[in-house]
């Protein structure tokens, strides 16, 4: 991929020249509110075309300007937690001539990804990394003796997760120099929780800070001379944590607090920054912006417009997501209404998340059930053992959360979920390929794990009818259990299910079987219909129950057949098919097993069927890997 | 295993002539002087003989003391965090006379179970769940409309992690009642990090503070009758917070704080307690205790007695750590003096630890290279994503890090690490069963999850010289890689090792061979020669490298033998053996692969080598396994 394609757009206005970020330093006040602009309706454009995190990136708009104009990537490493709000950022540094192709199969992510681009430090897409990935690379340019700031840019949304108060708690110990830019927008994705919500909240209110805020201001206005704001500096260094704001967190964690400032204000947040360079410490910069500034109707609805995909276009007011077709159903509005079901029959029944309530479609829920429906914030570990803890005294929690965040609370669902046994049913949303978020948010490995904890059920519904099969039947006698379902349209129509605990033989053929779980199931029917049209007889089988395995059904088909071919959307190593060789192997059985699955690498951003066909896991690849079995 | 055994004690003093809990509240205070005393006397003398966490459990006597004359569980909920310094609680709730079993087969567990007694509240182990879990079961009774009050115990060193941040942010949102003890003993495992301890510290010496602390001591010496005590809740509510203390963290999150006060004075502690229980809102009480206490050598030197094993009795001056006998090396002490080589001959190797630096026998790298050591504290995520920092930007970062706890910073390991390809290399110690501390401290996943998360290389020495020779050979071509050992004893014989990535035929010979990594290679060498005294020729393989499995060298094997065991200290779920099955079945190979590895359930306590037993990973135990297979 070349990142310097040719320039196409017109050569109007200010973004189109610049031949370089440095460029930026010396545009006059009036130029970089034409940048701004530009730089917006490019993002506008290309988002509403492509899909991508709309609201974020338009709130960041000025900040990354201001910060493109007093720091100098990639000497200088600007780190964007999470990653979503750095469009202007990638339109900005290199990538302004190929923006056009974000989160395009081979164009550039969306997320800062460090192969892309010499100006992306740190590989990002979760949250709350990038204090302590900040912190690090501090360290370790001080250890080399290279020059050049270090600086994270962090929403108070991520500021809530405890790996962010581990590395805040981190900066004073370690005694070196980084900047802390709060991107304050007052949101997380819906509305921020918490104790540090509210905190933040009375840091941007004080009457007292309003009054310093004027002194602060004429003297940042001043102090742009080198010696002077030296001796500014010198002076102040004793009382330059009382002189600005109240008491605050950071302050008493030791951390110098600056703030608040105007976040979309280049010129304010230009002598900050600036400032900030000069400060021999570390010190914490809270800018306040706007989610969705400049683009009125993501302003109104920053939820709404936080990720878009391109079908949205032209049609948000019609549904509260926006995110698939109205017209088909998907797996995370089924299973949030058969929890929905299932709280109307059962007042034991609660339900949580961790700050992805639009996207697993828990609107309704909540608004149902306002006192049974709990929203933790980002902070996927607490919101494990808090299920624990309410369902150690009596209640049935139903933890909604994707794949890919699961993987931050792996030891609470181990410990605090599985040890004891306690009823806590993990819907986990976006289990396998995901598309266009990439690498960071496939959901590859719950599988190969889930299925090592002792005491968890681990089930993969093909269809709306399994889910709901799975789900009111687990509550009739509740233990620690995961259900996964993919990202996308769910097939609703009615069928008999087959019963708890046993795989399910679809079609009962001869000689080979396919078999499958969740999303692979249907590609295997295809296959077989395929297969059917050369005169073949597959059998075909949906696995469902991962653990525990249905060890005789199992044996049974291994033992009925020639070779079984386990295809499954996770990672292949460690999966099901693994578990079902060993399962042949152990019982000295002569059918031989093949696995498919997602190879061994990080699977980029693309479309989830253009990740399916590079992974052979379609209906064909499964077609081609039996032609080249049979050439053995 | 009965809880209630005959009492074996003299019936003196008052310890044993309690009938429950419940007649702790009528004690005098000469008489809690008394029993305080006696319980001291029961964990010094039982954990000096069983091993256990001794330090951290005479800290906690009075504090315990005092929960149970102000508190009544199992009613009440009262959950320590990590819980380690619960030997009181279990001793006076109803252990007391089979606490001689503490951490033996069988006996009580050295951490709260539920399933062993009504007053274990919630399954510990790990650290900073106990806020989260709080909320989680004061939520339920809530909604349950059931009675009682939730408390949490809390240490300083745990209060670090992100989850206890986590847990805190929430209390504010959640607007239920809990009561959070901060039970500060000034030190985590050594000394505590960060600028939170730097905070708590501040607390503690405010003069402020010990102004106002007589006036509250006096209110609250006042407030001991019901009517009264309201009154005085309802005049204070406004005021409550601003009153005991200067600007504080927890009243920044919105949580009343109260204290410092003095941990063991029960006094002042019943009268806290009693207040805390009619006060309408969550309240964090914070308290000050001695690691060691009562125990002057513990006091004098509370990390050297953190946790104590049996033969550590009388020698305690002789060694750092003092778990092992000094004749024989450990792997976590060769693993350390092996980092201490690579940093003498490389400037950018760093070493970090979260709050292990004792366990992982840190401290001669420590000293040596200070500028070049980090303890960020019990933070095991922030750990792994400041390794990645420092790796983004030219150090190479080794990681010490135990097993069980790295289940804390998987999503860490696969985006900050693995994602980029950062030269990180994780040391993980305690790999395998790790004895007394039982299922919450059991290193049975690593290889399940590590074994699927691309660009990792995961490694398994057998002994000291293949450890020596990974990690010397990994810096000359530094990436994203894992290397486990066990607890326990290493061989460190001089010999020739196979080359980078390949397995190593240790003993050649023909049908049937037997293979393992790590702990596992002397096992089924021991094996093999029964079998060789039978008059049977097995070979025995070193797997070494886990990922990428060496697949021609396997292939090789699998190609040239009638039958493969794979023997491994992990789950048999999710293990190698699953992997090799998988290779042989791929391949069309006739070869019939036998997988033995820990069973799908939580490990209790006991002795290493019971739990080996246990699980048939024993000479005998493959041996039998093999008569079994050939029965068939």
């Amino acid at each position: 991929m070349s990142l310097h394609g040719s320039m196409s757009q017109d050569t109007g206005g200010v973004l189109w020249n610049l031949k370089g970020p440095q460029e930026i330093k010396n545009l006059s006040k009036s130029q970089v509110g034409i940048l701004c602009k530009e730089v917006r309706d490019l993002i506008c454009q290309v988002t509403l075309s492509n899909g991508g995190h709309l609201a974020s990136s338009l709130g960041a708009v000025e900040l990354i300007v201001s910060l493109l104009r007093s720091f100098s990537p990639p000497e200088d490493k600007i780190i964007f937690d999470v990653g979503h709000q750095a469009y202007a950022y990638k339109i900005l540094t290199d990538r302004r001539d190929v923006f056009k192709t974000l989160r395009q199969k081979d164009g550039i992510a969306g997320f800062p990804r460090r192969k892309e681009s010499p100006y992306d430090a740190f590989d990002v897409g979760h949250s709350s990394t990038s204090i302590s990935a900040a912190l690090g690379m501090a360290k370790a340019r001080e250890s080399l003796g290279e020059k050049g700031h270090v600086v994270a840019v962090i929403g108070d949304g991520a500021l809530i997760n405890g790996l962010a108060f581990e590395g805040l708690n981190n900066v004073t110990p370690l005694g070196t120099k980084v900047i802390i830019i709060l991107n304050d927008n007052k949101m997380s994705i819906n509305h921020r929780v918490g104790g540090m919500a509210e905190h933040l909240a009375k840091l941007s209110a004080s009457s007292t800070y309003q009054d310093i805020k004027q002194r602060v201001k004429k003297a940042l206005r001043e102090a742009q001379g080198g010696q002077k704001l030296e001796d500014l500096i010198g002076r102040w260094k004793g009382k330059i944590k009382s002189l600005l704001l109240p008491p605050n967190i950071f302050e008493e964690m030791d951390i110098t607090y600056w703030g608040p400032f105007d976040g979309h204000d280049v010129d304010e947040m230009d002598r900050v920054f600036t400032w900030a360079k000069e400060y021999p410490e570390s010190v914490l910069i809270h800018v306040i912006t706007k989610k969705g500034k400049g683009y009125q109707r993501a302003e109104v609805s920053p939820t709404v417009f936080h990720g878009v995909s391109p079908s949205f276009v032209g049609r948000e007011d019609k549904t509260e997501d926006g995110t698939l077709n109205v017209k088909t159903q998907d797996w995370s509005s089924l299973a949030a209404s058969i929890a929905e079901e299932m709280a109307a029959k059962d007042p034991r029944v609660v339900c949580s998340t961790a700050a992805m309530k639009e996207g697993s479609k828990l609107g309704k829920f909540a608004n149902s059930f306002p006192d049974r429906f709990f929203d933790v914030g980002i902070a996927e570990s607490h919101l494990i053992t808090f299920a624990a803890g309410m369902a150690a005294e009596g209640m049935i929690p139903l933890v909604f959360i994707y794949s890919t965040f699961l993987q931050r609370a792996m030891d609470q669902l181990v410990h605090d979920v599985c040890l004891p046994g306690l009823p806590v049913l993990l819907c986990v949303d976006r289990a396998g390929l995901v598309g266009e978020d990439g690498e960071t948010h496939q959901g590859l490995l719950d599988v190969s794990w889930g299925k090592c904890i002792p005491n968890l059920t681990l089930m993969s519904p093909r269809d709306g009818e399994d889910l709901r099969f799975m789900m009111s039947e687990w509550l009739k006698s509740p233990g620690p259990a995961l259900i996964r379902y993919p990202k996308g349209a769910v097939k609703t129509a009615k069928r008999m299910v087959a019963p708890w605990g046993r795989l399910e033989v679809i079609r009962n053929g001869r000689d080979i079987c396919l078999a499958g779980y969740g999303s692979t199931v249907s590609t295997i029917e295809a296959a077989a219909d395929i297969l059917g049209s050369r005169g073949m007889d597959p059998t075909v089988l949906d696995l469902r129950f991962l653990k525990p395995l249905d060890h005789q059904g199992m044996i049974d088909v291994l033992s009925r057949h020639r070779l079984v071919v386990v295809a499954e959307e996770g990672y292949r190593l460690g999966g099901m098919g693994e578990t079902i060789c060993r399962l042949s192997s152990e019982r000295g059985l002569r059918c031989r097993v093949i696995t498919m699955g997602v190879s061994d690498r990080f699977v980029p951003h693309a479309k989830r069927q253009e990740q399916l066909e590079e992974e052979g896991l379609t209906p064909h690849g499964v077609v081609q890997m039996l032609d080249e079995i049979s050439k053995d």
